[in-house]
């Protein structure tokens, strides 16, 4: 097949609050494979160009979870943000994925990295794809501007964290919800880097939050939500450990602490208005 | 297994909204199975009982669809409504599927009616779970008043329709989106009648929206939004034929038509806001 990144087709179109819920399927380079994301863009679109929100999501997701889930187009709408949702790994069956079957890596486990050893190497450089090649292709497009924010869920906060604090400039705006905080010191963490990077330790430091946060060269205030009735929090979570890095870094951090919330959507849907209010607040100036 | 229907087994529980979304697992004596519904509980329901919006849901939908995919629970927790989402028929390897595997009768397809014909009438009587077993579960159960309202979408709003318009008195609101208006007069509404009711189309009436609203001794005011780019529109819903019913019955009706909007929860979510204030302005008082 011979395809270029600049070719998207759309699968699907919805109508949502005014604009639109729109899903792509187009041939990624950096990935070499077939990926589909999501995009709403909201009323504002159909008249100029609007900043758009990259949502990274969790383990096992796919696009269609955050759309879905989280009711995030209300306030979309309102604020005139676009807001793009990728998929959480290459996909297809060329793509190797866990060799056991398991949901916490290869396939909808990509964790937001790009991968340097064998068999893993070829497919799973999701950093550079959602941090270049998706944007480039968005902006190239769809009716939206170079403002770009960015946030995630769980493996998909990690993500958020890692590709704005290693591309400073290139967002305006962080948040995440129940980030994996100290990915090199988390069990899903560990397995994924110890395959995706190999074993020397010394290059997983690249892609954890708090070892880039004591390093950052930017200080983009950071908005954290985080359920204490989340069954990840102390083992694969961590947050202690996230507001200490941005303790010891001088990092503005607003962690919130919400008793008997979990780690599910119906989470992420409570709190999600705050999160789009504090990217526009970065985004639309 | 020995089972009462006054027992009820909690699944699962996941705070929302400052209030509680619970799925909960028991027996219908009705139903003649187990059966899994969703309720959401408002942070009001902590201290005092709140009134209850019924859900339900269309073909192929379990609790979940709504729960998930709505964005209900914002607007239900600022107003202090309970809102219950049943299955959508019984369900169970003892429970008679579609001859065919076809998604559109069987198992979740049960269209909320009772079943006359064999092998339905042992398990399909939705109708009666709906209106009445699950109600008296729920008021016996739950923080819930006797205030009850009555939605859903597509099949389920044929459902809320004929449920309050058999049941003068039952409920205090009424709306649905994308309905089944005139269900002996689709393909969806025929294959099902022919097969729960039998050949006799004379017992099909009693089961739909527009026949019932002829005749009503209630006049509830009818909330109903469709979409005009919904692909079941013309031969399936015909919101046409529920606009003549109601004016020739002088049954009062909101119709609102939707350009762009599609028979998805995309579409749902965009105005179930305005459904929840339409409930809360006949439930809370």
């Amino acid at each position: 097949m011979t395809q270029t990144s600049s070719a998207i087709d759309e699968i699907a179109a919805n109508r949502c609050f005014g604009g639109w819920h729109r899903r792509f399927r187009h041939y990624s380079a950096t990935l070499r494979c077939e990926m589909v994301f999501a995009v709403y863009l909201p009323p504002q679109a159909a008249s100029a160009p609007v900043a758009v929100l990259y949502w990274l999501s969790g383990l096992t997701c796919s696009d269609e979870n955050f759309m879905h889930k989280a009711g995030a187009m209300r306030v979309a709408a309102e604020l005139g943000i676009a807001i793009v949702a990728p998929d959480t790994s290459p996909r297809g069956a060329q793509v190797p994925d866990d060799p056991d079957g398991a949901w916490d890596f290869g396939h909808g486990a990509g964790f937001y990295l790009n991968a340097t050893q064998q068999p893993w190497a070829e497919h799973y450089r999701m950093h550079d794809y959602v941090v270049f090649e998706l944007p480039a292709l968005i902006e190239a497009c769809l009716p939206v501007t170079v403002h770009r924010g960015i946030s995630g869920h769980s493996m998909g906060g990690h993500g958020a964290l890692v590709c704005a604090l290693r591309n400073p400039g290139r967002y305006r705006s962080l948040s995440a919800f129940a980030p994996i905080s100290h990915a090199l010191d988390s069990p899903w963490g560990q397995k994924a880097f110890a395959r995706y990077l190999g074993a020397d330790r010394a290059t997983w430091r690249a892609w954890d939050a708090c070892e880039l946060i004591a390093d950052a060269s930017e200080r983009l205030p950071l908005l954290v939500d985080q359920g204490e009735a989340d069954g990840f929090l102390v083992e694969q979570l961590q947050p202690d450990k996230l507001q200490r890095a941005c303790l010891a870094a001088g990092h503005p951090l607003h962690l919130r602490r919400h008793p008997g919330y979990d780690h599910s959507y119906f989470f992420i849907a409570s709190f999600i208005d705050d999160h789009l209010r504090h990217h526009a607040a970065a985004l639309i100036r």
